[in-house]
């Protein structure tokens, strides 16, 4: 199999390096070409195997089995014109956070090829050196719009996210979109804003200096770099700002319930919270 | 060395576990004496070897080499004037999470005995089963307001916070708490919130099989009961409603951006919150 990965960051290094663990335990060739605007990342990728080749030609990838778009959202929607004498047995799938407008951009030409998911997993570190080959293992990938694929591209796609441990969730890109904002891109708004409360104050070495797990938990994604979050911010602006406004209207009640003393009801408040621990 | 511990849960039962190793590792004779309110605590606690014996007596716990306060607060400080009788050679700690309003209610018989700590350690679980040897290795213990105690209870007490493997750091009880409303009090308020803002959707389930480690580092603490919480959000009210506020600024802030499109300035905040990255 030949695969064309553009984008040699976290999420493309380490999909390659599971997809080549996969291959090799069932040894199958797998020939990985990558293409990054980064030349740093092309040499890392090559040095930690995430890619055989590199190529800077888009043109290189428009035949082979697979190719993977694993850059920033608005990247993706920029070159999707060029991906538009893909060969029909191309299948093409992104991991991007956002569906709706990627979605609403792929060329005709391309729409039974193109397979839009968005893999839940990442971490707060970037770059190829962060790739790690157990990063999709046992997490979820929702795959969104699917009735526009043909059945042929849609099949290998599933195949591809479940040799690398994912499982496969079903959603329109809209809803995907809603729903991401409040289990993903408005919680790492909070996670900025929680930094930056901490990092405005007077001293914050001597604040940071008496953080326990529960801050380092919260403030842990407030790490990840602006490049791939401006984007998905830009492209779910409406549904990040209603899930935000919902966030606020809470932390309203909680200091409503505080300056009111109402303790009675802020530990309903509180339990309520803690019903979350049965579902997740 | 005999030691009296006054709430069996997590955080009496992890320093019980944790000083029993250590004083075996010494081949040193350690006998804890437990009491709690909650008979099932008790039984537990003699079963997993956190206690060798209950009372419900605390008079029989004030001539013990030293007494450690684990329960909530409020607790603390109702419990204080039981304590006035402690032997002079008794060594007393609390592990409460404010510190200003229980400095201020120790009893003057027994002021210098007693070391206020805050070890910022604990997990979003309770209750003697989730008791840990390692919950505080590694982590920092503030003790505030020293020069009020005896230079012996002082050095004992940082004996016995270093047996058990903290780092410790000084403070006054003031600051304390307003530092501690930033790195721990506020951001449980914040988690509290994410996870209500999920909760009340319509349908939380199908959001939350989208989890991520991202929004599972957020909600984690989330999980926290309020027994515990309800008494420090009382006890750090004035501290706690300026850090939230601060936050919402921050979020504030974040949706103006958003909302003006103004993506170079979201940027920089961004990039702000990523200079945590350097402290932490």
């Amino acid at each position: 199999m030949k695969v064309g990965i553009v984008g040699l960051g976290l999420m493309g290094g380490s999909f390659a390096l599971a997809l080549k663990r996969k291959f090799k335990q069932r040894d199958e060739r797998l020939e990985i070409i990558g293409l990054d605007h980064n030349d740093q990342h092309c040499l890392d990728a090559l040095q930690l195997k995430i890619a055989d080749k590199i190529t800077d030609d888009i043109n290189d990838l428009l035949n082979l089995d697979l190719i993977v778009l694993t850059i920033p959202v608005n990247a993706i929607i920029k070159l999707l014109p060029q991906l538009k004498k893909a060969s029909s047995n191309t299948t093409i799938v992104d991991f991007g956070s956002t569906k709706e407008k990627i979605v609403a951009s792929i060329p005709q030409e391309i729409r039974a090829n193109f397979v839009a998911s968005h893999p839940m997993a990442g971490t707060e570190k970037s770059g190829p050196q962060a790739a790690d080959r157990k990063l999709y293992r046992g997490k979820v990938v929702v795959l969104c719009d699917t009735e526009e694929n043909d059945p042929y591209h849609l099949k290998f796609a599933k195949e591809i996210f479940r040799d690398i441990g994912m499982k496969i969730f079903y959603m329109n890109a809209k809803e995907h979109d809603k729903h991401a904002a409040y289990i993903s891109h408005m919680p790492h708004a909070v996670s900025y804003a929680l930094a930056n409360s901490v990092m405005k104050q007077e001293n914050p070495k001597a604040i940071l200096a008496l953080a326990g797990g529960g801050f380092r938990s919260m403030s842990r994604i407030a790490k990840s770099a602006p490049t791939m979050w401006i984007d998905i911010f830009k492209q779910n602006s409406q549904n990040l700002l209603e899930a935000t406004k919902n966030l606020k209207e809470e932390l309203e009640t909680f200091e409503t319930y505080v300056k009111d003393e109402n303790w009675e009801e802020l530990t309903k408040w509180i339990e309520q919270a803690n019903e979350l621990h049965k579902i997740l």
